[in-house]
């Protein structure tokens, strides 16, 4: 049985070093590529998502996985063991139903559809993306419908992206959340106390911010010989173990949203560097879920990147790297600016409070998306509606409307919802490392993050994927997952910096 | 048939394909990897070799050929059909015998063993790379028989990158060559005309040769959007059609180094740009031989770049880029120094007159390491003997003898004879270019290359593999392959240069 169990993990190996390729293939289409590589590209993550695939629903699996579990000796094999075998039956019975070619024309429309996206974005024209994006929600319901023919298709991805996820589940968690952020949104917007917002749009030299930004990522500890950080459309992280490259992206007239994609890239991929503990390529080695991996990277962009005691810390380092830019800003101003509570376009962009608004809009789109309720070529203007409904937005164009998200391109839907996992679980998190760590603001206000990260670090991304996500958060924190966390963190953080009368 | 025939093209693609997905993982490495990021690459392209090994010597192909072969319809195939088959057999008898895991274990060594040789290069320390080499050695000992266990091991091993060549028939090529060579660097080196070697030494900063490499690239009409150049430790190429990426290296001071480079690799990069007209992912459209190969990048680099009309063409353009550097320069002096005959340790930095020497080293090196008659250990002692004996020159550190070329590394021996076949085919194909169009130095004086470039382009490039290496000069220049055209233009040149009186 030993046999059977190295040779399923042989395999399942081998399908992780072929996603490490593929990964590269898109890190690099997006960073180095050359203009006109795209169709090559686009054959090449086919046939390499195939292969993967292949491997992932080899009849070798189902026949080991069998024979393991039915054999006398399978309770030898230790909890760690069995996780491996759970988990790569679960995925067995996912993905096999789904066949090889249309993976691989699945990815290799991600790569069509996303050079469509890009021109679309550029030219703030949603129809140059229309037809591309109606192919790929064909695709994802097809998708859906391999993956799990018997639940309500947008169940069926969720559940993709993060195992045991529902569309029941999502609600119960954002209903409440929603009750909470929308009249807090109202009053930051009514209070006297508002935030110096010219602080953020000084122009700051694009050079200068690179330097900036490697700072904070060697502030965090960012193991540079096992990574790097370029520039993309996109924020975005790739890659695993000793290899993970994270991307942000530079405005002169915004240097927070580098400086937040940084950070919030920068947690991505400390969950990459560190998630291999219990062994590289086996299950148990790999991500919890994508809720789980958000929630490690809105952890260091928001726990950690707004938190005054970050700030207190780094910014006279802040401010000897940009000179005279910022020399009469003081400390409460930069960070009721980074905070500030205002309903916007651009999700990424979006501040704490605001943030969840913006998932909460796409979830329900994608929802009737998937179940044929609204139509692609309508989105433009449902969004824009939604956008004014839950935000009290104006969307001036495409570009910082439907087109400001690669999600879609590239063939990811189901996956937004995990943002708002990410920010649940954090906050329920948060809420224990402050207790297991009373004084975490002392340690972070001297510069000292380690403590703080390497808790986090303990708790979340060495345990890989020994537990499903809502497990995993119970066992940290010895409580059922709940977005109380997040809405009483929240309600807090802006009562204070908006100074209401709650 | 013709079913079989596209199923037998579509495994060749998804070979090909494999192929270039595994460039770019050894370009990554080379331009953007992290460094620790080896072990996990090491791995990568293990794999992705096995699979495109796997493709090349699957059984259906072995069927598919010996369906179509017998089929009464196989004379309607058109010309280039045929072709395709018949490529596709001659590699498949080749391949067959070596095992997949053996291709992954190769790969795999190449990159650690590449590591070790970076290092030790480094260092000037041959002792770091020995170890590493023996395997590879052993590894390129199996490889030989699994080819063809009836020959010689490093007649094997030349025909995989020449089809076709043999030791004799190498031999018979660059004997009568090295008779006309050995004592014209001596006569050279006796002439009371010696070139300016202080212009070659003057220091050029490495931003400024950076602008002036791309320029010289853009006069070549290489085409950005399809490509890219990088920095590495050894200039290569890499990449295909649409994605064809070059690298150079730069030296402050000796900036023909990179300039030299940057047009050999450009010659390599232009053969993949236009290789595929026949048919993009099919035999012939791709190269025919690793020595036409050759004689592409040195055509570019020797015929053109070192050659008096390009430069009375390029020098006020470099002058300008230059600012005050060369201003004293005049076009005899710049001309004579760039083809400077000096025996000296570099290969890749080696002037035209010298550089054979270079190879023919390496070629008895290498087929007195694949015979057993020498052994790794002895390398660098036996290289700086010979060094001594052939060029006169004395290696001071392994980092410019035995350690500079990174061939040895990635597992390639039996390759560098195909750079003196490259220099024998552009000598050949050169001398009939100056028929076809007499003016050819005006043409390329006023800065009109394209019409030489054409011309080669044409001949060669979009030529594919419709022809093994020997009929393809042939069939261009209608004479049967000899190193007298090499003989008789260097003879012709460095008379000239140096003014000797023969």
């Amino acid at each position: 049985m030993r046999k059977s169990y190295n040779v399923l993990l042989k395999l399942f190996k081998e399908a992780c070093v072929l996603e490490e390729v593929n990964n590269l293939l898109y890190w690099d289409r997006d960073v180095t590529m050359p203009k006109k590589g795209g169709k090559q590209r686009a054959d090449q993550v086919a046939l390499i998502s195939e292969l993967e695939h292949e491997r992932r629903i080899d009849p070798r699996v189902d026949e080991l996985l069998k024979f393991i579990l039915n054999h006398e000796d399978y309770n030898n094999l230790s909890d760690l063991e069995k996780r491996n075998v759970f988990v790569l039956q679960r995925e067995y019975n996912r993905l096999v139903n789904v066949p090889a070619d249309f993976v691989g024309e699945f990815n290799k429309q991600g790569v069509l559809s996303n050079e469509a996206w890009e021109k679309a974005k550029d030219q703030s024209d949603f129809s140059i993306f229309l037809p591309e994006l109606e192919k790929m929600v064909n695709l994802n319901k097809k998708y859906a419908n391999y993956l799990n023919p018997e639940i309500d298709p947008y169940d069926a991805l969720m559940d993709y992206s993060e195992p045991g996820m529902t569309q029941e589940k999502f609600e119960l968690l954002v209903n409440p959340l929603k009750e909470v952020i929308v009249p807090l949104i109202k009053e930051c917007q009514q209070s006297s106390h508002q935030p110096k917002k010219n602080i953020l749009t000084r122009k700051v030299p694009i050079d200068l911010q690179k330097k900036l930004n490697l700072d904070v990522l060697n502030v965090i500890g960012y193991d540079f010989e096992r990574g790097r950080l370029d520039e993309t459309v996109h924020p975005f992280t790739s890659g695993s173990y000793d290899d993970v490259r994270i991307t942000t992206k530079y405005f002169e007239n915004n240097f927070l949203s580098a400086l937040m994609s940084t950070m919030h890239e920068a947690g991505h991929g400390e969950y990459e560097h560190f998630v291999g503990k219990n062994g590289r390529y086996q299950p148990v080695g790999m991500w919890c879920s994508d809720g789980v991996h958000e929630c490690s990277s809105r952890f260091y962009e928001n726990f950690i990147g707004r938190s005054l005691a970050f700030w207190k810390f780094y910014l006279p380092k802040f401010k000897e790297f940009t000179g005279e830019i910022f020399t009469d800003v003081v400390l409460k101003d930069l960070v009721h600016v980074i905070n500030q509570a205002e309903p916007s376009a651009i999700r990424a962009d979006a501040d704490e409070l605001t943030y969840d608004l913006h998932i909460i809009l796409r979830f329900e789109l994608e929802r009737d998306l998937m179940n044929g309720r609204i139509e692609v070529k309508d989105l433009p203007t449902i969004w824009n509606e939604k956008v004014k409904t839950i935000l009290g937005y104006e969307v001036k164009n495409d570009a910082e409307g439907v087109l400001q998200d690669i999600h879609w391109s590239d063939g990811l839907m189901g996956y937004f919802p995990t943002y708002t996992l990410g920010n649940i679980y954090g906050a329920q998190i948060f809420n224990k490392l402050k207790e297991d760590i009373p004084d975490w603001e002392k340690e972070i206000e001297e510069g000292n993050l380690q403590k703080v990260l390497n808790w986090f670090r303990t708790a979340v991304h060495e345990k890989g994927n020994l537990l499903d996500s809502y497990d995993l958060i119970e066992d940290i924190t010895g409580e059922k997952v709940s977005s109380k966390y997040l809405a009483d963190y929240l309600s807090t953080k802006f009562n204070q910096l908006y100074k209401l009368n709650r």
